[in-house]
């Protein structure tokens, strides 16, 4: 154990990986628009991370493909470290969206370049994976970053939907891949866009 | 698949496993003592949670035994989500301390009770094994636990140690059975908390 200690401490391995640690706290300084319940506040990309990570543990059970639930979480963990640099670029924000990739992955380069090179790369594929959405746990995790403000606006009375005058139709194109994952899931937010619909929190 | 969907919404399954889901957010409410980098405010329990989850991933390599990383990043997830209820009880409250077992029982009561039965016993397990020490999962999760805010007040210069005359031997006291978990990152911890001591930051 001893040697293995002096290792550490010698090669820089836990400082790197402690430096990427401390500088992903910055996530939490990052705000969304959708707000927590109760509408009090914006939320940050770390509370959504970790209601994303949680919903993975509780809701695996309707994917319809077998998936790795570590991986899913961790991927959930890490998505959105990138917007320490690159901002948040709100679901609806079509032009943000245009320099949308350009900015994360030059965000992706520093920050998870603080890391080993075995974990910057574990890490770096991670959040591609999470992006190309070809993976049955991409597909999982990409459901679940619909779902949790999804059941936000609507556990707030349609708040932020309604201040951004958004469209049901546009919220169901955000939502058009989650099929491919579990279908009951996206049937439960199919049904739930038409009755948001319904009762006049979405355009 | 649509029978699976019909029987998700018949029985109601989806839905408590929703509103837990919903009902969770208000830990994104709980502020604990440690400020979040930068010093900038209290950091709250969900993205406490978040952090020590991440850590897990990135540190697992650290344990001296063999770890199911998916469980102790759930572990890591929930184990605060009583504090709903209960509220933040801090590292060195020894009044706070002496009613924490009770309050928290009360709340897990509650908060996991509003999952489907075979997820309130497997979640309430995991929360209980966490509390008790006795699993590899739960001894590194609990050094999650503690390396986290240390962390946190290391690159804060020591702020909230230094706010609530923090001794040197508190901290020692509360990480004395990170050795259990992991003897390299106990011997960084011990390393810190005497350097720490060394510039003033903890008495």
């Amino acid at each position: 154990m001893r040697d293995k200690e002096q290792n550490i401490m010698e090669n820089g391995r836990l400082r790197k990986q402690l430096d990427f640690i401390v500088e992903a706290d910055k996530e939490k300084r990052i705000e969304r628009i959708t707000h927590i319940t109760g509408h009090i506040r914006p939320e940050n990309d770390a509370e959504h991370a970790w209601h994303m990570a949680l919903m993975t543990y509780l809701l695996a059970e309707y994917s319809d493909e077998p998936i790795d639930i570590a991986k899913t979480m961790a991927m959930c963990l890490i998505h959105d470290i990138v917007e320490i640099d690159a901002g948040d670029t709100y679901a609806y924000d079509e032009e943000g969206k245009k320099t949308q990739a350009e900015r994360e992955a030059k965000a992706a380069d520093r920050i998870y370049g603080l890391l080993p090179e075995d974990q910057n790369i574990a890490l770096r594929s991670l959040f591609e994976e999470f992006e190309e959405r070809k993976t049955p746990e991409a597909r999982f995790a990409r459901l679940m970053d619909n779902l949790q403000p999804l059941l936000l606006n609507v556990e707030n009375g349609g708040g932020d939907w309604t201040s951004h005058h958004v469209k049901a139709e546009q919220v169901k194109r955000r939502n058009e891949h989650n099929a491919e994952s579990s279908k009951a899931l996206a049937e439960f937010v199919l049904h739930t866009i038409d009755e948001q619909k319904r009762l006049g929190r979405l355009e």
